[in-house]
């Protein structure tokens, strides 16, 4: 075993797992970006306090966080989501004076003291969106829409959206009134967290961890029974657009989402599959008509989602989905036979490189069979051959990896040579 | 000023600036796989002991981390250089065990409590490479020169390579002897750091940052005079290769680096200009003996690099170098004049999107007058114009904003218009 060991619950990204991440994060981007989202980066760690607001009594932020004082002995904290830095950004740079809606998507690391499962990590990746400025069933459908453009062009199989209202604030809080109520009529019944929860924030109840298949929660009165007419209208509208693009969803009245911050529209993509990941959301998201304003700001609204990318990852490999899509050959491998030729090797090397031919060559060996040897393992598309014989004539010899077929060129024709057989 | 900020030392990017970074980040990415480095990602954090094996006397150790424990009580550290970890990775998921050698490259946030300054960060970037398993001069130089070719294709200017040696270890251990020897009838004209360091690690009072014009460090005794005749041979076949493929570079021979683990050959790449940036490393590496040693590994000899790349930003803001490369446009605003053109726009705008083509919509106003002012704003290549007409008669006007030259086209045909004049 090594001396030193990562940090349990967290990976080492490398060969194909890289790939994959790699893969999908540009995935994610290209279509953030055709989507006429804008790339945010915060910093990993934030004042403790950013984060409290996404919801004090919400597991993350009671037992997950990986907080600490620094040397200036502030408490300081290792983002756990991205939602709640992005806010506290948009109104400390004054995002809000640009452009409305202001679309902005992130992907970084997430920071959450779990216990590690297959799948779930202490660190861990996240893509996600926010929408800031605007209201409207439109753009609500298609930041729903994005995301599951970058599902179909992942070619991820069997999931499906569930999307529910939680209401408007006039909604909930008569909701929430209702709750309480039955709640404590039958609180024997509710694990410790739901005990403490009914006064603080009954919604919560419903998402209960420890308990979820309990009866008092399932039989609880639903939101949908106490949306004021606005609410009801805006739902409908939603899904009437969603009906019009063909984006399937299924309603799930139970839906509310981990965090505090939700208000109406809340949504998640969930994997049906035969093995461990059978259920899993790898997506969630929703609005958040009071965010803004419980960071300081104004009355802002916002909506977004994030993705869990190695819940991602995971379904992919599950599905077998990456095909060709990580790659990582390199193009052309120099054997060069003597000293000389090793310095002609990395002259010409140095030039496929300029040509963004990625290209290796043996920095030790001069014999074939040692630099065949690295052609084995780096499987190059093409072998240069260069000896003294060649490079007294000033040519190269040039062989097809695959089809073996080896040529004669002289060294000025390599470029043109290889870009016509690479294109 | 806003409810809550960014943490001291650490930054949002936005806007213009995480378009430099990506460029940067991009153009880092795309030569190494040129030169056939394959990417490692290690977690943020590591045991602390990882780090503290990069040098238990260094600055970065004894004052900069960002140590703490976590829930579990392990004493963890977000990492403050990128080399540690790499070797902890190496060795944990026994790479030596693949190619050798292992070219590994990779990019991400590092961690310092150092005092904020221009340029300087306590949460900053680093994009460098990692080569295990092989030491040839040849190999040295084409690391020296990878790095080098990243500066040349960003344009930098006025720029220049700083390299030396200090020594095998038979070399490295009489030289410390001489040091111990000279600093000790010289210790009272030296900072208190130095003093400690007399005995620990006598080579590192060379790089003083306290006292650096000291004549006492300035008149010690050089490397040179204790070199052995393998490091003397060694080096000088470095220069000579550096000479053959006419890269420039000064001898320096009181260049040490600020780390414990470096043996053999030193370099940084160093900025000139008329600003505060004038001096600046911002780029710096070596080769490293005995780290995987000191691992708990074999004796696998090392050579890597790490680029600054805020400290690179800072150096292309200043040389004005960006020209087109960080623009961010968007291609088409979809303009829609009632209610069903505007389902029509985002139903375009998905089929767009499809098709790689930046998108955007003005989810909310159906007047001229409002969309025209989120192209101001936007200022994409083309408007789309869609209303009633449009919509009935399945075309649409589509607006070049450039040349303001306008179209009728079938809304079949979009696709292809704009596949032709966008590329």
């Amino acid at each position: 075993m090594a001396k030193y060991q990562k940090v349990k619950g967290t990976q080492d990204f490398f060969e194909k797992s890289i790939l994959k991440l790699r893969y999908l994060e540009n995935t994610m981007r290209r279509i953030a970006k055709n989507y006429g989202y804008n790339e945010i980066k915060t910093p990993i760690f934030e004042h403790t306090d950013v984060f409290v607001r996404i919801g004090d009594d919400s597991d993350i932020v009671t037992k997950e966080m990986y907080t600490f004082l620094d040397k200036g002995n502030r408490s300081i904290t290792l983002r756990p989501e991205g939602t709640a830095a992005v806010v506290r950004s948009y109104l400390e740079n004054k995002l809000y004076a640009k452009t409305s809606p202001m679309k902005l998507f992130y992907f970084g690391p997430m920071f959450r003291y779990e216990r590690p499962q297959a799948g779930r990590y202490r660190e861990f990746h996240q893509f996600g969106v926010e929408v800031f400025g605007k209201s409207t069933p439109l753009l609500d459908c298609d930041v729903i829409i994005s995301a599951n453009q970058i599902f179909q062009e992942l070619g991820i199989k069997n999931y499906h959206l569930k999307i529910n209202t939680i209401g408007d604030n006039e909604s909930r809080k008569l909701y929430s009134e209702k709750l309480v109520e039955y709640f404590e009529e039958h609180i024997n019944h509710l694990c410790s967290d739901c005990k403490r929860r009914i006064n603080k924030n009954p919604l919560r109840i419903l998402d209960c961890k420890v308990d979820g298949n309990n009866p008092i929660i399932k039989n609880a009165p639903k939101i949908h029974d106490f949306l004021n007419q606005e609410s009801k209208d805006y739902f409908s509208e939603v899904l009437s657009i969603l009906d019009y693009y063909q984006v399937d969803y299924i309603v799930d009245e139970n839906l509310v989402r981990g965090l505090d911050y939700y208000t109406d529209l809340v949504f998640e993509f969930i994997i049906e599959s035969n093995d461990e990941l059978d259920g899993l959301a790898f997506c969630g998201g929703g609005k958040y008509a009071n965010l803004v304003e419980s960071f300081g700001g104004m009355d802002i609204p916002g909506i977004g989602y994030a993705i869990g990318v190695e819940r991602l990852l995971s379904i992919v490999d599950s599905q077998d989905g990456w095909n060709d899509k990580i790659e990582n050959d390199i193009d052309v491998l120099i054997i060069s036979l003597d000293k000389l030729s090793k310095l002609k090797a990395l002259e010409i090397a140095y030039l496929l490189r300029l040509h963004n031919i990625p290209t290796e060559i043996d920095y030790e060996h001069y014999t074939m069979k040692h630099q065949f040897k690295l052609a084995d393992k780096l499987n190059p598309k093409f072998l240069i051959i260069i000896g003294e014989e060649e490079r007294k004539n000033n040519i190269v010899s040039i062989k097809d990896n695959e089809t073996k077929v080896e040529e004669t060129i002289s060294q000025e024709k390599i470029i043109s040579y290889l870009k016509g057989k690479l294109l």
